[in-house]
């Protein structure tokens, strides 16, 4: 079987988890040049769809995801990447994952404290 | 804060996972529609991009998804939904997860065994 990239426009989604606590930690997107540098780099390396290129996630923080396995799905339009995860944090918001929020009583609420300070760690950076 | 619909067509992805075990079970998507339906009923609903409508996951095969805890990511745009997989299996095809085949020096490859027989579960039916 081959990723099917064509279902979305080039791309298929990404689901990141942590393989040590089994933790998802965020969801990405990558289209076939993004797989490809992830395979050859074993960094996680996404395409960004608000920016409309590539990005190696921990470009700028440090907080690289290391890939330690890679499933897909029965449609082939999804992946699953399991990663060690350097550093703290996966989100920019300064949290372990970018799933910080739960749900409770219709509300939308932080569930957890920040992991890292994002304003040390991305200064002025978008 | 609330939910991002309008990023990707008026949908957001939803990772499942499974509550007791922590493995991802599989990705879906859900429209707004899906979203109250899976908040209204406690089991997760999704929308079909393939078919064009709404389903309830395990409608035919009663595998439902019982909805024990609902996360957002930071940009709004992903929920991931913990459940009780009522049910030997998720996928379609048998398996436990749909995320059963693995990278395997550049195959995929599938890496477990089926949970229980689809053409017995579904039948005809697609």
């Amino acid at each position: 079987m081959n990723l099917d990239f064509a279902k979305a426009d080039g791309l298929v989604t990404a689901v990141i988890q942590d393989y040590a606590s089994g933790r998802v930690l965020m969801v990405g997107y990558m289209n076939e040049e993004a797989f490809r540098k992830t395979l050859e780099t074993g960094c996680a390396t996404f395409y960004s769809r608000s920016r409309g290129k590539l990005w190696v996630k921990g470009e700028t923080s440090g907080h690289r995801l290391m890939v330690k396995e890679i499933s897909t799905d029965c449609d082939g339009d999804a992946l699953l990447v399991r990663v060690e995860a350097l550093g703290p944090g996966v989100c920019h918001e300064g949290y372990q994952s970018c799933f910080f929020r739960k749900l409770d009583h219709g509300k939308w609420r932080i569930a957890e404290a920040r992991a890292y300070d994002p304003s040390a760690v991305y200064g002025g950076k978008p």
